[in-house]
């Protein structure tokens, strides 16, 4: 299971796997793959200096990434509490009223709470992409469109290659123009912030019309779904659902049992794409949280940043309340097949065989 | 391009098509797949006994089949006057304002007007059957969940297989326990009526659910993504929205060159899932007249077979305006791909091409 971008990345396996934990991201690359880590959640670089350091010590030489989040449109900079004036207080009553309906209880008096996220601020992403760059990357991946000239021109300078994810072919086209190394074609069916074209179409789309490597993103989650990404024109595959499930994750986020319980318990059905996380479309785990703000009765979600700082004490109560009906999570459509928590190495074991194995029945169809 | 399908329906490629196109489905299964005659819009039967005689003598000998239309939860019967007593005023008044504000003119007074489809009334859906029993179809589907038991025995007993589509596991499975021999797998991405889970999911999802073949539907428009889809387990694939754009499809629907400009035309963002076409959701050609059912001042749709009764007059005067912003058309995302008006066995010859291609380009994975 070697492509061409194996060699341009220093990698045995084109598995480019994104997550927010470190422990995932340095298991998946000691396992063949890439590592990248969303810094989304470091408002401070510090923080992610630090875990940077212990990726490079826990890594085994392997390669590695990072993810940064530059939305194409700049949001309104500003400090928590600055941007905070901005919530409409009927926003913040209706979560209020949707937490008590839910029976999520308030933190005790001495959590030291996390604060909202801040990392798709331009200033904040910033602030990643220098700290990145001090360790020994090999790819740094934008979320939400290309990230600004000067800041691909800083990568380039270093060596390091920039990927950006696309769900239309136009906005492939557009990074591509902008100087991006890598397109990451981002389907309907993956978590997070995804567009409405189904990987089945939009990948060989991607791929016809640009001329850099593209990686699938969305659905994927077997070797025969990779086999099948493969098969549609990807040098590679994206995949950031199937980490959730695995042991590694608990070992950085280590009270997300209950979240991890929703997952292996959910149905490919059991997702909804919905602007109330960051205020942009995003695909999240369907639970009473996203029902209740798919309700008649819900506010219109507020635009990116302020629809997270809205929502983001919700979220540490919803975090520390355990309630495996009320988690806030992304995640995509594979997760019916996130069916048991399981060491990374297994995930990407089975990922290898699964993809022999539907090469061998292709080869019966000749 | 063989499996296993293929033996037991007695084709050369397991290309399954769906069509209204007499003309499309005889020249599928002239090239080697099966075409399989979309029978809704026959209101009289003996309208779809003289097209299947017609199909008998334009095949070559080869196989086809047929699809009927039998919703699992059976529709209020009656005839096209008694139902339409139940749809609302408004609903009327909206549609007539539309139109006028799209500048559909009316029809002709002289015009031999088409009534609305019945055609999945049960009633209606029971005498195609009766009639296509009578012709050697090697094939019934059914779009819209499980037949009833009586009509799959009557299927049986004349060695004639049922398919049944599903766009979630549970509903396959469903199928198969009610006796229905292949399943087809109907992603997001499909034309028509479909659900929220995309092919990349869906497919494997079922196969792995039913024991009985499964063909893949959604998406499916080159030899990359057939490739991609008996990578992901199906057996073959069902395709639909490719044939609309073909020099065959004219030769049943003449009037129909605005709908083809509008086809070629479109990107695979052009299109919408929505309820106006029939009252369930179904995904059509993105125009002025869905974008006017998607406005805040319209009603919501009606639920089947009102729906389609109440648009029905305005679907006749939108075929005949010839407007290729004003189309309404069940069409699968797919139709960015199509990009040219070609004859179905252009459209085969390049799946089976392209489908090589991808075979080789995975070997060189290994």
């Amino acid at each position: 299971m070697r492509t061409p971008l194996c060699d341009r990345l220093g990698i045995d396996l084109p598995i480019i796997g994104f997550t927010p934990s470190e422990h995932v991201a340095a298991a998946l690359s000691r396992a063949g793959g890439l590592g990248v880590l969303g810094c989304v959640r470091f408002n401070d670089a510090a923080e992610l200096d630090r875990v940077l350091t212990w990726m490079d010590e826990n890594t085994g030489g392997k390669p590695y990434g990072v993810d940064i989040v530059m939305p194409a449109k700049i949001p309104a900079e500003g400090t928590q509490v600055d941007l905070s004036k901005h919530i409409p207080d009927g926003h913040r009553a209706f979560v209020d009223r949707v937490l008590k309906e839910l029976s999520v209880p308030p933190l005790p008096d001495d959590t030291d709470e996390r604060a909202g996220v801040l990392g798709w601020l331009h200033s904040v992403a910033r602030s990643h992409v220098e700290v990145a760059l001090n360790h020994p990357i090999k790819l740094i991946a934008n979320a939400l469109g290309s990230p600004p000239a000067d800041v691909i021109a800083q990568c380039h300078d270093r060596g390091v290659p920039v990927a950006a994810l696309a769900g239309k072919a136009e906005h492939a086209v557009r990074h591509v123009e902008n100087g991006v190394d890598f397109v990451v074609a981002q389907g309907y069916e993956a978590g997070g912030h995804t567009g409405e074209i189904a990987s089945m179409v939009l990948v060989p789309e991607i791929v016809d019309a640009v001329d850099v490597p593209v990686l699938a993103a969305g659905g994927i989650g077997s070797g025969r779904q990779m086999a099948a990404a493969l098969a549609l024109g990807a040098s590679g595959v994206w995949m950031g659902s199937m980490w959730l499930a695995t042991e590694e994750y608990l070992q950085t986020m280590g009270e997300s049992v209950a979240m991890q319980q929703a997952l292996v318990a959910a149905t490919s059905a059991d997702t909804v794409r919905t602007r109330i996380y960051t205020g942009k479309p995003a695909r999240l785990l369907k639970t009473r949280w996203t029902e209740a703000w798919a309700a008649a009765d819900a506010p219109e979600p507020l635009p990116m940043p302020l629809q997270n700082l809205l929502v983001s004490h919700a979220h540490n109560r919803i975090h520390a309340a355990n309630d495996p009906s009320v988690v806030s999570m992304p995640v995509g459509q594979i997760v019916g097949r996130m069916n048991a928590v399981r060491p990374v190495a297994e995930v990407v074991a089975d990922l290898v065989s699964g993809y022999e194995e539907a090469l061998s029945r292709l080869d019966k169809t000749r």
